[in-house]
């Protein structure tokens, strides 16, 4: 529990009275201004870990001081503070302020799926991450030990980020087949800050992008918050298929198209050589450009990987994103973007906008790893570990999902994409397990009109949780088909 | 030098077929797609290291047999590529790509700036960072060696950022006056991100933003690239003038005043006591909320600083922010955005679609250099090397530019704010200057209209180098002045 909620239980004062000073002093503080929706009386409750009658009491005297007031459908809210009324000069609204900003904010279901996640006993049953215990976390304060000196800096960094980590991850893609120089390589925050830099600075506001369907991209709104319309292509299980590429990218006069080519989110897949080829193909024809975005591409399970797009790609028609996070732990924020010079310094000069370069911790960490040959090593462990993930829970889902759903048996990365075989919604679903503390991520989360999938990962719950959060998400189906 | 530019003197092929090799690599793989205009002469000739005889042979290979062109006012230009002529597929149009975007590129002389600071024998005499030397980069390693365990982790980290930290930073605030729970703390990668957060977040396109002028935000684009207009209020010797922010907040219908209040970038000034009362009183008048950014705020040399304007605020006026850049390391990218709940709920789930949060790496190790003591104990050190450098350039300026300039004794900080005496165009001292090896920061950077002032930091170049760049900045000016 966070300080921040901590009562005193030894002290004379009674609960109520600590929770009433507790508000009071946010609210004269600022930290809740005049119009601030105060949480509800029952995660009130959960917060400072007292009855929910405790709540109600120490709210009504906040009431009765003439600091909160119930509103019907707005809940309960700041309407003064002391300083208002003694000054007589309100704070300034800073609800209208929250709802300008060019930026969306994340749809609804995420939001819930991001506080739920800061609740340690809920089972993930669909979080995209490695389990923590899958991180090299007590390893990671090796990197710090060894040859830090000459090459560690805490200065800014280059506007491409540290040309020694440039050199070594134009080393590790050279195994790829990837041929990049570190001067067409820029070092981000993750894959999603890449996404975020293409956005805002190769695209025009309306600008048409196509992607599978489903795709990751809707799960986040940073295409979407910039103007950017999606457009969808669906996918078979050798990937996103290609017939209708060209006529769509007519139709929408479309900028660019957005793959994942290597262990798709959600739907784990891998696309097959031929559809590679295909694909680069009509992109050429079309002088459509590619995001390649390949964070799960090193986490094979049964075959290598085929070489990514970017390996046949000789016109610079790809920018190719890779990342961290998906292998040696997203809190590093380290990813890159690879593609044509000119695009490459368009998007470190507004890098250098917005943050000047990532932390270089991270970038020193990333640079051990990688040239020490710790990371491969580590991916060789995790491979072990995820394999034995992935059968466990293809094994749970024969037992109990049988008659209930069908699911493919992915070769790497995170996922099983499960369709639940007969109509169901999936708002209550998602609902009723979340009060039972299973944690889930439905299919409309990747796109808006599925009413069928559950992204379900094998990577991060442990075995207990997988076994036990199966069965009751198997349970939970079987009571609410339709 | 950069591996990838270096050449094999000892080979038997001749360095001018070295270059056309290398530069046709490049063009093959794409990563210069057709239109891309490539180095001048004599920047390749540098890279290199090589005659300029020797890049002109190799660039005239490379035209006739048809990669490349010069034009007229284009420069030499990349017109083809074996693969283009093969598939007869060109490239798409990158160039056209790269000026799209809604964000603004940075202004032409800040990317000549950055790109002269990856030239480590410049003298640079306007940085705004400490000094490498004065940066505790061999005790970062310890950080890492004691109690890491338990509060590190490698996952993505809560969307506020992570909950040890900012209670950490809670208490470090308490000790400047201002009270903030940690749900009202945003860690962000930088002060440079905390901004980016509250132009997508809080404002809408075409907002009218009031600032001090001169000021730092016209030296980055941040809010302009979003689509704000920013309106200068003129400054003296305590601060920002107050007697016009009414006026102008009601004539643009300004949504914000941003300010330095402490050790301001660029002029040094500390804005006095009265003043910020002044300024807190007629910002809470006109409802205008206020950014006070902080980020030099410890760096007081003589006396302690006055308490912020977040100290004195119990309205939620204030969105105050803080950076460990400007003590600590720049390389870290933390910094904290504290202000009222619903700010800060927003403001971080806009983080949490931009990049996820902050490097783990980083926010342990200022959690560690907080809490542990280090930091107040490396400020001691550091306030004292900066007294010294600040004693010696102003020592240097009285010597050298008695006659030709003035200037201000700074309190803290880095800067002294150099006038001119007499009349004098900037640009072509900047670019003299530039040609010697001695990079300056012209005040036109921080006022578009300056033309009398130079931005000097005391806390970058080596005593040898500020020695020897203000002898001779002393003598371009005296060559220089109309
Ligand atoms: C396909 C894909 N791309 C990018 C990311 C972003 O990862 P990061 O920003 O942590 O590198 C994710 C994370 O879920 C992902 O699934
Ligand atoms: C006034 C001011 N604010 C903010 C910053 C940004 O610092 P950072 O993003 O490194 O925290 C700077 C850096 O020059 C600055 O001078």
């Amino acid at each position: 529990m966070s300080e921040e909620w901590k009562l005193n239980k030894a002290s004379e004062v009674p609960l109520h009275r600590q929770i009433y000073d507790s508000i009071k002093t946010r609210i004269m503080n600022g930290e809740w201004p005049v119009g601030t929706r105060i949480l509800p009386q029952r995660e009130l409750a959960a917060k400072f870990q007292v009855n929910r009658s405790t709540i109600v009491y120490a709210l009504g005297e906040l009431a009765a001081d003439g600091f909160i007031e119930s509103r019907v459908g707005q809940g309960t809210v700041i309407v003064n503070n002391t300083w208002s009324v003694l000054a007589a000069t309100p704070s300034p609204d800073w609800n209208q302020y929250v709802k300008s900003g060019s930026y969306q904010p994340n749809i609804h279901m995420i939001q819930q799926i991001n506080r739920a996640e800061a609740d340690p006993d809920m089972i993930r049953l669909g979080t995209g991450e490695l389990s923590p215990e899958l991180l090299p976390t007590a390893q990671m304060r090796e990197t710090f030990n060894g040859s830090m000196s000459s090459r560690f800096t805490l200065g800014y960094s280059e506007p491409k980020g540290s040309l020694y980590l440039r050199e070594i991850i134009s080393d590790y893609l050279n195994k790829k087949g990837i041929a990049a120089s570190p001067s067409s390589i820029l070092i981000v925050s993750g894959g999603l800050q890449g996404l975020q830099l293409i956005s805002l600075g190769l695209l025009h506001h309306g600008s048409a992008i196509l992607v599978e369907n489903p795709t990751y991209l809707n799960s986040i709104h940073v295409f979407q918050s910039a103007g950017m319309h999606l457009h969808g292509i669906p996918m078979d299980a050798k990937g996103i298929r290609t017939e209708s590429i060209g006529r769509l990218k007519r139709q929408h006069s479309a900028a660019l198209l957005y793959a994942i080519p290597a262990f798709h989110n959600p739907t784990g897949t891998m696309m097959s050589s031929d559809r590679r080829t295909e694909l680069l193909q009509i992109c050429a024809q079309e002088r459509l450009p590619v995001i390649e975005d390949d964070v799960y591409g090193d986490l094979w399970l049964d075959t290598p990987s085929p070489p990514p797009l970017k390996a046949s790609d000789k016109q610079g028609l790809v920018l190719y994103m890779g990342s961290m996070s998906k292998t040696l732990g997203p809190g590093l924020r380290i990813g890159w973007v690879v593609g044509p010079e000119p695009v490459i310094d368009r998007l470190s000069d507004i890098k250098m906008q917005t943050d000047y370069g990532s932390s270089s911790l991270s970038q020193h960490a990333v640079a051990e790893w990688l040239s020490s040959g710790s990371y491969e090593k580590h991916l060789v462990q995790i491979r072990a570990e995820l394999m034995k993930r992935r059968d466990f829970t293809l094994a749970m889902l024969e037992r109990y999902f049988q008659d209930i759903a069908h699911w493919n048996k992915p070769q790497g990365g995170f996922y099983v994409w499960l369709r639940i075989a007969k109509p169901i919604s999936i708002r209550p679903l998602f609902e009723q397990a979340l009060k039972e503390g299973l944690l889930l991520n439905p299919g409309s989360i990747y796109d808006r009109n599925d009413q069928q999938h559950l992204r379900l990962s094998f990577a991060y719950a442990s075995y207990d949780q997988l076994e036990k959060g199966l069965i009751r998400l198997a349970e939970l189906i079987r009571l609410l088909v339709l």
